[in-house]
């Protein structure tokens, strides 16, 4: 860490914050320029948590050299992390993970897997747990759901995901599915994430809605910090003040987390456009960008569709865009 | 709801829409322009849910008319709610909550606490679960500072609250404060409002970090459609591209709430600036707009502080501030 | 457009509305809900203008139902434009243009071209004017930077293309140059616009910083209400939260604008990203979500550029990267 | 400024980058850490214009230290710029400047002169040349707006101003305001900022939709640094994800700039919302926070206004607002 004094620091201003500094156990480098004073901090920074240097009288600001994650960290972990689900790999290829926003019925989830497996996914999605913004909407099957998406995934044997909201929606995810997910609006939901870390199952993490792309590593750190190597990162759009598309897909996070982190990166073209034309020219930016995947929302008849319709592929549109890709 | 036609669509199309409302049990009022044809529904449009509208051919888009939050909206209840916490009242006046981020020790608490009452504040503010961006920070106290936050506030009469991240912390919450906090990252963490819904004391619910005003009123009605009446908003500053300030403290969202919602709105000017400096400044504009109140944070050694000590005030700089309000 | 009445409206309120758009040579059409009314215009909306109807007693909004932008718009002009710089064609392909980011001299503006025309590179860029944040850096050298570019861009038989900051640089850049640009900064500096209208050259329009895609496309319109109809818009970015990358690339907006424009789209990964690293992949997304083409920075040597050498790529990158595609 | 060293980089590396660093004529601090080696350079930063350091093999990234912006930084100039517009001073105390949004006609003007003087203000404002999103919009009275301007202004004895968009406007303007505005879409259009610097009257410099606060005050140092120390910064609401204001006023950046700058600082509270009912609250929010004063639009009769009658006050409720302060 560096420490940026004001222009205005004294000479004892400068010296309190330094003994700090080596009260804590640390060393100290001073770089007196020609209108401030800069002082590198040498050592293990979480050794001053707590000193709150940037309340001494004459600091400026302080300036973090070096990362606080460190096991979803590259530079200390430079292989590729790759994740087995089923017969799928996410890592090192392009992967398909396709199937409703909801689970609805067995009809659905049957129909729907046999035809995205037929496309070529590798894994099926299907929510039993929605966390929608008005109270008043749809909120999932619940532990009911998740036997038909498993039953489903069963019949053709492909890995299936849901999306885990709570303590107890992940407790009874883990009995029926391969991967668990946290959606955007849990990313800071630290509780739910070190318990995420105890799961025993691989966990795709969305990111937030207005989250930075080290607000999203360090959620992954808790994750990992707690147990569990296999973390999926899923690029799912941003808020901007564009309107056009629900989110804003910030498809440079793709190379930027591949320059950061070992973890395999997704993306989820569907939520992130919100408009079903959208998706498949995504979905192919995606690949072209170098992301390990992409997690597409289908449904038999989106006009149907209890839950995001209006974003989902018909199975003939899926397979359309897994042709192309 | 409003359902706008494309220009392209045929009169089958909007026949097929008509006859989906129609079949909902509404009614359709159809409107044909010169270039499109726009169709009114009339009645309640929940009724629509999962009808997908949007995806059905030749439509172009959707207006919501109504708003989806009905208890906490000021057009059913104009009233203004007002919430009692021993002896404040949030609501009809200017209400001053202070204390430390995170609790600490006893003497800071007890410290803390006469200051902030002898300067005129209503409520002692205390955080026993840090919601933290790296897992390697402190988590702060559980229920041993729950003790200390409440043993404090008793020494001087004053009401107290701290902030739950879980069913956990909720539960041990409600037996030692008078009012309980969702933070920013759990706005949209559903299971946990509807179970503050049913906590039997008064939420402050701060908005989320990249919450609309209305995704926000939809959250608070998820903790009134549960049962509790009693929710404060308060404004913390919402991410934009502005980094001068943690966070962009969104002032108008005061007058924009109390044109919607009869429920109290307090501004947290500490966590919206992250600046100690900037702090009493926007305590007096969030007065001059017309909040309610407002929750700062005060810390007896800033440079001492576990959390937060850069926006914390010392007792005597809230002290300088309440009596300039 | 549709005028959204409030719950609270009352008869006479509905009326005079009416009364104002009837009085303007406009049709209504009246749609009374259980809560509220709506009433439809039908009619050429700019009739309206000036009208103020949001004012008006009891109306709660307006809503648009077709765009104000006519030249420009897809339903209106079905087929695609595209516009030929010598013997480059933009539109129905993927175009690169590449060069550095300002012109500095002789011996780079010949390397370059020779270098990027090998590669495969459709068109030469270099500033000559630069818009520049702070005054204290390097402005561009004018119209001496013209000729050399012109004279590059000969040597190899490439078309060529310069930024145009005001009214004299623009008037000086169309003597030299196959097309000129308007840069993200002036995207809605009107005047200019017009007088880019009136150029006579094709104009790349780049997306302000924090322009919707809506007024992006009213500022095309503005050129092309000037008279001139081969405009071609560049998405470069747009300011958000995140700060990984200098703005953020909207990918989306590709497929956006191709639903609602028939103007050709190109992509500027260098300026979008601000890293060099991530330019390359960037530009391959480009491609795979529907782009005509991508605006790339390329220079000699980088580490010499007197601007944004930071995101520029070596010939050598470049010609891999043109190879990949 | 500090340069951070990547983990990996060499010690030929760092020398490379040292070596650069003292060949401009500065020196350098070596800090050597446990994961990376820090550069400190002492000196004027502008000697390395076109360095590319960041560019240089093993270079982590830049941190500046100190602000590009030196005439107007509070640093180097710490006593508070007043400028005075005829009997109205903008610094130390709370100036109204009010009047419509665009000049519309005589009666108009002197109507709205005459009350808002009464009310108390000290500057009528007037638009005359207007930059409008769509090209099908009102654009102006040109010239002949500004002589109703200044003889209203004369007629009650106020100064006046009013924004220019383009050299032509510019010199116009200065024939008949006291001072001149460039508006938000115009921040950064640099030319028109130095040109304001010659231009021999205050210049009030609205803040751009998406510039940062260090942006802003580049773009005054453009017209300081052309000779014109009068620049008034008005901040005008920033574009964020909200969408329940026009935009978001960004109240904190008014205690920040008054800790970064000697200049004045106004507040357009009628632009920043978009509707009339949140301007009087924003207003007294405007000084209770600190600002030299407010730039509010009033109109005689908002019903009818040619531009922006939605967030117009009538002179009326100017009063009411005026007297409230």
């Amino acid at each position: 860490m560096i420490i940026i004094m004001k222009p205005t620091a004294s000479a004892a201003d400068i010296k309190k914050v330094e003994d700090v500094v080596r009260g804590r156990g640390l060393s100290v480098h001073e770089s007196r320029g020609e209108q401030v004073t800069i002082i590198g901090v040498i050592g293990d920074k979480t050794r001053l948590s707590g000193a709150n240097l940037e309340t001494h009288d004459g600091v400026e600001k302080l300036v973090p050299v070096t990362e606080s994650y460190k096991l979803c960290n590259i530079k200390f972990h430079p292989s590729p992390t790759r994740v087995t689900l089923r017969s799928a790999v996410i890592g090192g290829g392009f992967t398909l993970i396709a199937g409703p926003c909801a689970v609805e019925n067995e009809e659905q989830m049957f129909t729907t897997a046999a035809a995205v497996k037929r496309a070529g996914a590798g894994v099926l999605r299907g929510g039993a747990y929605k966390p929608r913004t008005s109270p008043y909407s749809f909120q999932g099957l619940g532990e009911k759901g998740l036997k038909m998406l498993k039953a489903a995934a069963d019949s053709v044997g492909l890995a299936c995901i849901t999306e885990v909201i709570d303590f107890d929606s992940l407790e009874t995810a883990v009995k029926y599915t391969d991967a668990i997910q946290i959606g955007a609006r849990n990313m800071q939901n630290f509780e739910l994430l070190k318990e995420a870390g105890r799961a025993g199952k691989p966990v795709v993490l969305k990111r937030g809605m207005s989250a930075t792309i080290d607000e999203w590593l360090n959620a992954a750190e808790y994750i990992m910090a707690s147990g569990n190597a296999e973390v999926i990162l899923c690029e799912r759009g941003i808020r901007t003040f564009e309107r056009a598309t629900r989110n804003t897909l910030d498809i440079s996070a793709v190379p930027v987390l591949k320059s950061r982190t070992h973890l395999p990166v997704i993306v989820d073209p569907s939520h992130a456009a919100g408009v079903r034309a959208y998706v498949a020219p995504l979905t192919r930016a995606a690949k072209a960008v170098g992301a390990d995947g992409a997690m597409i929302e289908v449904h038999c008849n989106p006009a149907e569709a209890l839950s995001d319709g209006e974003q989902s592929l018909t199975p003939s549109e899926f397979a359309a865009l897994a042709s192309s890709l």
